[in-house]
């Protein structure tokens, strides 16, 4: 098997092994106990949080561990904006943030506030002007995360925090994806991750609250972790965390260059094995281990079923991957195709053989998958003015091959309607037209569903 | 070293150890995803909540695994009392629970809330009456502890779970101490326990919300564990939770009446061989491991150091040994002394030799206390009508030392009056009195501090 799915959750490192099963027997006892196994137990936690902090570059008591990457999520936020409440209640996200952020931000204005989410271009980054022109005199907090968990696009945080500064505004940035790889720079104010994504256990969050930023806990009073992070301490997990986020960041550098080779190779030879594909994200300011195309005319589900068949874990954006039908908002908010969605993350130690027999396999999974829906050939020069094509009742990726089978019965400046109600359509279609030079006219409400007018091209 | 304190921090069982190593190569992947690696993970996950459910007597769906014992508290009380907003914001709790429902409480209280706090007798123990009497029309929900964490008392769940059904108010029952020695009877609609509190391991809870019973989860949204517990599921220790679970309970009844055995030794010797000791909780319904006592004339803390150094750890209720220099909020509750207080809780597998080492060691310990502190010698035959102490500006156990001395001084019908500002000397002075069969007359505000009146009866 090849788990190619690291942004999701890396195996356990070795060293967190070590580590958790060393500190079983010692960090078991309650740390606020005064007698010899409370003392023991003080000195563990004491020892991760010195250097859990020189890893992500802040003081330790700055630091606290929360029990999961999304509850630092959820308490960052939440303390932070009861912190500047009387500045106002006014939130900043990203469009294309991770799901603890951007439920967040729905609870807070479930319970009365307002979010900007400030979008991002069709690389997956946001522009630090937009995040300044949304700045405003209520805003309590900004988030956005140091690069993106679909994608792997880098954004650009020391200037958006230097933004923020300026503004007086505190900025939380959600790290959960490139802490392995190394500190976040720039002048942020709050931070969180998760140990799972670096190979350490499950069970381990950061959140870190650089000293002057105000900060309200929310929830019941609990005088754990400075009362930011309520329950007892899981010590033996906490010191794996540590002890391997240490360990991923000695290897940071040879390893990111040797998997940004592989991922570059991914990048490169993908579209050249497999037609109709979009490899999505920043080609550049990216995470060295991260790769996500959409293959078009395929669905996602039967694509990582078949991958998996032939040894491959990956996870897809994919509509029919989630559990809401709807595909990823990352791949929505970038504006690309997210039917036939793949997203490669390797692991630590990623084997380049099996890189390699990925490249070899997927070419077959994607063109079998194509065949059974029946697929479109591109091309075909037909002559008619416009044509409408009944996609109704058809799910992704089904309207979108309908449509690239009309598109060659009309002539150039011709127009293909598609009526469908799959709102997945809503997304790909628009993608499909700009990733086949064909112009996307609009869409309108149609007596069912909605029709989505295509003018062909070329 | 013997280690008495397993009420705060149970020792991790073997099993949990085999049972967290074995599952860390197969439990660290997404149990959402659907690949090979997440299947597994899954159905560790599957398995796990049958075992939990199976030990706690409930449905696998009706359990949800969270980050803590205290999580589960937080996300119960807030998820029951939302559940039920539209019949209204009345909590019922006990005096004594656990500081995660007295903290919840609070924070509902912060809300717009309204708490009834039941008070409980001098063994601890609630009356269902009181219950029954606390319900409202407007009763959202009622809180009860299976068993005391402080001394060990088992409350009335099961007919306090009665008198709520017939009222329609659901019961959420805190079993965090209890779970290790057996399911919870009666009829009750929530439950809540803590792992490392059986010998599992830190980082896992366990929330049970019945079926039929409304629940509103708060927080931000998300997918996990039924939308009741946030954050990735920490699997590796969830698997050791469950089996390190099962483990106890098949040892439950041999080991319970093992330890029963050694906790009425101590119990019964203990008032033997040291003077002036009030051994507190309900002395047949209480919890096989656990015993609490209270030593007049000296500090907990001290007495704590003197233990720890001779090889003992246990903990106390001791204002001093508290970062809030408060008693016990339970033993205040029960109107028993705070000072001095111990708390031995034995572990599974606790060593007889050990516990009558405890107890060849324990009177020299206080002993050498009261001596450092100059612990009055009881009796007296003096003459005085009244006499006033000022114990101003003097900590716990000092008011109360005072106090003794002052008491030979008068006849009997005469009275001793206390000026303190220890606020702990309002708990223990009336606690005091009880014990020596002395009338506690009452208190009164004095130009400085609190004068607190009491009159010689023998």
């Amino acid at each position: 098997m090849s788990y190619f799915d690291a942004a999701s959750s890396a195996p356990l490192h070795p060293v967190a092994r070590q580590a958790l099963q060393a500190s079983l027997d010692e960090g078991w006892a309650d740390p606020a106990r005064l007698y010899r196994e409370g003392r023991r137990a003080r000195l563990l936690l004491d020892a991760a949080r010195e250097a859990a902090a020189d890893a992500v570059g802040c003081r330790p008591d700055e630091l606290v561990f929360t029990s999961s990457g999304t509850r630092a999520v959820h308490s960052g936020t939440a303390g932070a904006l009861a912190g500047r409440r009387r500045v106002g209640r006014h939130l900043i996200v990203s469009a294309v943030e991770h799901s603890s952020v951007l439920h967040s931000a729905e609870a807070h204005e479930g319970d009365g506030g307002t979010v900007t989410e400030v979008a991002v271009d069709r690389g997956g980054a946001v522009d630090p002007e937009a995040y300044a022109a949304s700045l405003r005199a209520d805003t309590a907090l900004a988030c956005l995360q140091s690069a993106n968990h679909e994608v792997g696009t880098e954004q650009p945080v020391t200037r958006v925090a230097e933004v923020c500064r300026a503004a007086g505004v505190p900025l939380l940035v959600d790290a959960a994806q490139s802490l392995p790889w190394g500190r976040v720079e720039g002048d942020w104010s709050l931070l969180t991750g998760s140990a799972h994504k670096w190979g350490g256990p499950a069970g381990v969050g950061l959140l870190v609250v650089r000293k002057g930023v105000r900060f309200a806990a929310q929830g019941p009073v609990d005088e754990r972790e400075s009362g930011r992070a309520a329950g007892f301490e899981n010590i033996p997990a906490i010191v794996a965390a540590a002890a391997s986020l240490r360990a991923v960041r000695a290897e940071a550098a040879a390893e990111g260059a040797r998997l940004r080779e592989l991922t570059e190779r991914i990048r490169a030879r993908v579209p050249e094995l497999v037609p109709d594909v979009e490899v999505v994200g920043d080609p550049v300011r990216r995470l060295p281990h991260l790769v996500t195309f959409s293959c078009l005319y395929v669905d996602g589900e039967t694509v990582l079923h078949e991958l998996d068949r032939a040894g491959f874990s990956v996870s897809s954006g994919s509509s029919c991957t989630s559990s809401t039908l709807t595909p990823s908002h990352v791949l929505r908010a970038m504006g690309v195709v997210s039917e036939g969605n793949v997203r490669v993350s390797l692991p630590f130690g990623a084997d380049e053989a099996d890189v390699e027999r990925f490249l070899d396999v997927l070419p077959g999974v994607v063109r079998g998958v194509r065949e059974t829906l029946g697929a479109p050939v591109a091309g075909g020069d037909g002559a008619a003015e416009a044509v409408t094509v009944d996609a109704l009742g058809m799910a992704c990726p089904l309207p979108v091959i309908e449509l690239a089978k009309a598109i060659g019965r009309v002539r150039v400046g011709g127009t293909v309607t598609v009526l469908a109600d799959d709102e997945v359509a809503a997304v790909d279609i628009p993608a499909w037209c700009w990733t086949q030079g064909q112009e996307y006219v609009g869409e309108r409400p149609a007596d069912h569903g909605v029709a989505y007018v295509v003018r062909r091209s070329s």
